[in-house]
């Protein structure tokens, strides 16, 4: 039994070791899509995967990082590339588990349980259908708490931990693994990732991040597949409400405690922008107001909505989350589904503190993505909050 | 001993090994420079580093490929990239035997001996370097005869060997490898290869086409580092003559038998352009008739001259080798160094019979390059040559 060995109890029944069901999985599919914040891929396909492997008589397990045994060995799996090319491309859960094996003979390591790169989209789905088919744990928790678009971008790297070395495998299995030099900065690591995922048809698997269990506790943002499912409920509770919008910015501040949401603009897409450049979904979508007062939103991406602005003026920048939503159905609109005509309701939520200090802004902040904006707080962005 | 492993007579010494003299190494790098065509990189940093090697006592053995045992482990060694860059990022034996060892780390294989991929400018001399540093022998032959662009342009692919799995490792030691899936096309490996070069600034070491002795017998175009030593002697005692590129062309026709050699044109250089493009280097260069009868030729190059013609009629095409040289030294002139002014002679050689089925043209004639034309032989594009 795996978990006798990489949980601290050593007894195969970590304290908050939990069972995925099928339910959980729809839940976490939902939340991630909110969480990813236009980013992260579509989990629709991949969910159903993992529900499939349930009914078959499949099961998944999930670790909190504070359980693991500090010489487990953890690592990140997660789908790499532009999520625009997946209505043509299907997650290939063969070529997720021929990465992992991939790793362990090219780099003599074996690998004790899985975390996701991102809560966002299919990449909160991905280690557990790569769980569900070789039998490892997952860890409850991941390295962005939403999705953003680069390899370095995670609490991982910001802890110490290289994206280093990394197997990528794509769906005709093909392999290409990378070892940074001493010294190379992590960015190097995204770029020939991001090129041999342009070769490899803008869709691969990277597995990457290895760490120890001990290395896991600094670096992981714990318990987020437990929220992803938690907003995924709230998702749910609140379509059934009058003011469904209003009700789920009630539920997320509930839930999310220091992760403040705020419904920032009501509009109607009028006007988008999209091109698959280099690896990466990029462009824009322009949002009228529904009231009719004239206002002009505009929401700019990179995978992810990363810049929101009413007007001219900026209400919510990376790393806070810039979440679309429909306005009836609440269903998270990801930047390769938005469409014009769309009527949308634009919520920003604060991202995980760790990523509010200057060395992390370095990474996701407006600059990291070429933007010249300063990165302001999203609660301090709001009309009236007197900080501006 | 590691020779008494590797050839056939085990004895330690094989029938037509011998040990690289610092002159051998100078006439290498000069025949070289001729056969590669304008590409193939700039040998003489590399060469001098050889000599150094030599000098502090190291050696370097060659081997015949007839005589390998056929169990023997040989592998490719290439520097990868634009030579363009090769004046701002100097050759690094640290990264060409780091590269090596990755590849026997990673892939559970003992290199025996190194073979060129390419017995064309540098890449005639990098195994030669490399086996200085390490003690490997080096085999007398190589992929092509001469040089080309791209990693799947060889007679090793041409006869089944495979350029993956290989490692690409540059000069601040980081590594990629690469493993293709079955059934992927061959251009599949340089394309990631030359992705991730690119990423690596242009210039990095390739270790690739992993093959038996047995292999070898079959893939390798033989004695190619013995031709490359005679070509350079050739050059070397026609500088002395009164009409140099004529002596040049005599002695050619005498050393490489099949292989005519035939003075195409003497021109100045007049016009030139040339672009580093997708980890190539890219152009054309113009000449006008040095003889003052307004003939007008052209050489196109994507890394090597690939395409001659006069006075809009192609003259010489890829795969048959198209040099320039200066008139006066004879020195062969690579496309990175070419330049407005010069006076240059333009040689056509022809290539190896190997290349020159419908088999091998679909991997290296000129409609691989994009080119419209259809390959004819050198011989018969000659003015008269009655099959025009």
């Amino acid at each position: 039994m795996i978990l006798s060995t990489i949980t601290k109890t050593g007894d195969g029944v970590a304290a908050n070791a939990w069972s995925l069901s099928a339910q959980d999985v729809a839940e976490i599919a939902l939340g991630a899509t909110l969480l990813g914040a236009g980013g992260g891929g579509d989990p629709y396909l991949s969910q159903l995967a993992v529900r499939h492997c349930l009914q078959s008589g499949q099961s998944v397990e999930v670790i909190a990082p504070e359980d693991l045994a500090d010489d487990a060995c953890i690592a990140c799996l997660a789908g790499f590339g532009a999520p625009t090319v997946e209505a043509e491309k299907m997650q290939s859960s063969a070529a997720m588990v021929y990465a992992l094996r991939a790793y362990e003979s090219r780099f003599g390591r074996r690998i004790d349980a899985l975390i996701a790169a991102e809560m966002g989209g299919g990449n909160a789905i991905v280690p557990l259908l790569a769980a569900a088919e070789t039998g490892l744990p997952v860890i409850d928790g991941d390295g962005m708490g939403r999705a953003f678009p680069e390899l370095q971008m995670t609490s991982y790297h910001l802890n110490g931990v290289s994206a280093t070395p990394f197997v990528l495998a794509d769906d005709h299995l093909n392999v290409v693994t990378c070892e940074l030099g001493a010294g190379a900065p992590e960015k190097m690591a995204e770029a020939f990732a991001r090129s041999a995922t342009i070769e490899m048809g803008m869709q691969a698997y990277i597995v990457c991040y290895l760490m120890t269990g001990a290395q896991a506790k600094r670096a992981v943002l714990a318990h987020t597949l437990t929220l992803s499912r938690v907003v995924g409920r709230a998702i749910a509770a609140a379509r059934s409400d009058g003011d469904p919008v209003r009700r789920l910015v009630h539920l997320l501040n509930n839930a999310m405690q220091s992760q403040a949401a705020i419904h920032l603009f009501d509009g109607k897409v009028t006007d988008l922008w999209r091109s698959t450049e280099k690896g990466f979904a990029k462009g824009w979508c322009q949002l009228e107001d529904l009231k009719g007062s004239g206002a002009t939103a505009r929401a700019q991406f990179q995978n992810e909505y990363l810049l929101f602005s009413i007007d001219g003026v900026s209400r919510a920048m990376t790393p806070d989350l810039i979440c679309l939503l429909d306005r009836e159905t609440l269903q998270p609109i990801p930047t390769p589904d938005v469409r014009y005509g769309q009527r949308l309701a634009v919520l920003g939520i604060a991202c995980h503190a760790q990523f509010r200090n200057a060395a992390a802004l370095q990474v996701v902040g407006p600059q990291a993505f070429g933007f010249d904006e300063v990165y302001q707080p999203l609660q301090q962005l709001a009309p009236g909050s007197g900080s501006r």
